[in-house]
């Protein structure tokens, strides 16, 4: 096979054999074929498309690229629940101790970071001693004593996707669904899991703006998902506005430990509860998802979620001293209060600019060598539809910089905006694909 | 500016700004785009087109990219012929001496072979010492003195073209207009040039193998060099067989001294009178392009073109003796006489395998590294509508290896179809646009 005359095929519109994709991953990711080949077939594919067989292809050869874990000497149901992202996004959090606390076994791959969004491993990490950075051996230990772990992508998971996630971030060839699809289900298949729980996030501070997208992205997952025997249901959730209240690393771990003591049942609540509702009814403990919500509530409500977020802290290296009482945890330098200017309803946020904020107040990373400060972040007081009065405090920023919060201050009064009218409460969950 | 934000705006089927494009190549040429970027960025173009503007300023960018020649010391009109390319295309060698043997001055920038098409200066470097690297102050003088030179392409001239040339080959972009367009013109304005006439190949020895196609590219070059104030008549004419009946380069230097002596009348010696009449005309030295075609014939009668011709090859440092007494040239080792399986009339030839059979025999290159013998070649005796006796020599193949002779030769025998009814004659120059 030649590598030119391949990429001639998928530029004139024509469709790969499974051979002929397994030929393209192997070569580009033993080093064969060049960065300059490869980002021309990126784009190719990103604006000529790949049909379901393909999709199915490419997951396969990525996802054996590396290591397949095998659980096999674990007795019961696996699962996971990737989201793709948004700004406060903290559900993992919530999720994995509630899931593990019902019994199944949830063996979690999460990311970092990057732009305007925040990744699940910095959130841990915000608590002191806390190590993502586990073998696989360590992790399997923990996985089986606990029935929990959240870990990194290591070298052995998926390099494949590792080197063209890569390519894609610097080509502009991101935002292609089959590209997408295989990133994802090449990681989470590596995790040897049996069902899969997909929460895609859609609106302003998602990276599917809209409900379209989504569903197409949707459907191929679902399709790629089932072509390897996988149980997955996909969620379209609504990232109009932040996920809870809360973002910024330690902010967000914080958040997650109110949520999951049962002192808060806001819009987090009622997300993570669904999802692990759904993870809960695909391991058959539960007959349907309003039974699987109702098993994940009272896991909350009976303390035992909160008990294993705090073992799983503990297994993982973590000072659950800071969990216990939050109150000890290190302050930033400086805390500024941002008023309304006006009275009236918040009727829009530009999420992604919320974010983008929260980077500059020292929470993200605008590229993958930045340092992030654990403490930074932004609290939010209100939700699209509250009523806020003139001078009221809207929401605060944290951060060790005088500078960066008054550039974060700037992006803010830049992205609200309020309106005499009451606004219709946007819709949290918008669809549930099964 | 952004890269990535570029490629996108390309992907999502946006037009570039000059100051984009002018970002786009200066950053390229200057190593501060890897080639990675930048193939991404050449796939969208492929797919998603560039409009006349967008045209004209990348090619305005790959021109101001290195040196544009001034000629105005030279009182007098100065013209050039491009060809696209095909199989025994040896018009230039023809051309550059009828139309400087008329006074006009033809400073001519040509290429190399690569795949199944030869090139110019290949064909030149068969003359014992002829000197196609001349730099540019000795190709003035050359140029002043008898009115035509033929050399490649310096490092002075376009640099982008060449590096974005060398990436389109490797990256499956090469056919796109406004990525050929740029490309043709930014050398030929580079050359200094009032004027210039375009050979646009076409058929199943050519790159482009539809009308339609080659009709596009003969408008986008139309614009293009008008939005520069050049005069250009574009010709658009059969490769649907080779040129003339020699294929390889010395075989071609020798067809054409025989067409410059006026011994052949064939297919290349109308074509070549054709575009050379079209580039007298051109200069004002003909009213219409008749009475430009009859001064070239003139040209050829008198023998002033072929006297021409050998001023050239003894300015370019080419032993002369051999145009004068071309038997005394070194014979290949082998030649192999192809008969005539059965009796018909020629019907249709696979023109772009005839060129890979004359690669094989040593005359092509596969890569730029490749090395050519100038003796290797092929000659056909007839052409498509002759009729063929069994058992008649249709071709000649000439190699120093016999191993090459026998690959040659079954790719010939795929190559020709024979048939019962006398077909229809190719029409050899299909269009001339003005």
């Amino acid at each position: 096979m030649n590598t030119v005359e391949l990429i001639k095929k998928k530029r004139d519109g024509k469709s790969f054999t499974a051979n002929e994709i397994n030929f393209l991953i192997n070569h580009y990711t033993k080093g064969n074929i060049p960065d300059y080949q490869f980002s021309a077939l990126l784009m190719a594919i990103l604006l000529n498309d790949m049909n379901a067989d393909e999709t199915a292809a490419l997951t396969n050869s990525m996802l054996n690229s590396g290591k397949i874990i095998n659980h096999s000497s674990l007795r019961g149901f696996k699962v996971d629940k990737h989201s793709t992202g948004g700004v406060g996004d903290k559900t993992s959090l919530i999720i994995a101790p509630i899931v593990a606390s019902a019994g199944i076994y949830i063996p979690m791959i999460s990311g970092r970071g990057l732009g305007h969004t925040g990744g699940t491993l910095d959130k841990l990490e915000s608590i002191p001693g806390f190590r993502t950075d586990l073998s696989l051996s360590e992790s399997m230990r923990i996985l089986k004593k606990c029935g929990a772990v959240l870990i990194g992508q290591t070298n052995e998971i998926a390099p494949a996707d590792k080197l063209i996630y890569a390519l894609r971030d610097v080509t502009a060839t991101i935002e292609s669904i089959p590209l997408i699809t295989a990133s994802i289900m090449s990681k989470k298949l590596a995790e040897g899991i049996d069902g899969l729980v997909l929460d895609i996030k859609t609106g302003n501070g998602a990276f599917m703006k809209s409900q379209k997208d989504s569903i197409r992205l949707a459907e191929s997952l679902i399709r790629t998902a089932r072509s390897f025997n996988k149980k997955v249901i996909v969620f379209i959730t609504d990232m109009n506005q932040p996920s809870g209240n809360y973002i910024g690393n330690w902010l967000e771990v914080y958040e997650s430990v109110q949520v999951l003591k049962g002192k808060v049942k806001n819009d987090l609540y009622y997300l993570s509860v669904k999802l692990a509702g759904t993870m809960i009814y695909l391991s058959k403990k539960a007959k349907s998802l309003q039974e699987g919500e109702q098993i994940a509530r009272e896991k909350v409500k009976d303390g035992d979620a909160f008990k294993k977020f705090l073992e799983i802290v503990k297994l993982q290296g973590g000072n659950e001293h800071y969990i216990i009482n939050p109150e000890k945890y290190p302050k930033p330098k400086y805390i500024k209060k941002i008023k309304s200017s006006r009275s009236g309803y918040i009727e829009n946020i530009d999420t992604q600019n919320i974010g983008m904020a929260s980077l500059e107040l020292g929470a993200g990373r605008r590229t993958k060598e930045d340092k992030i400060d654990p403490k930074a972040g932004i609290i939010f007081y209100y939700k699209i539809r509250d009523f806020v009065k003139k001078g009221e405090v809207i929401c605060e920023l944290q951060s060790d910089s005088r500078a960066k919060i008054k550039l974060a201050e700037e992006i803010i009064h830049k992205s609200l905006n309020l309106s005499n009218r009451k606004p219709a409460s946007p819709k949290l969950v918008k669809k549930i694909i099964i």
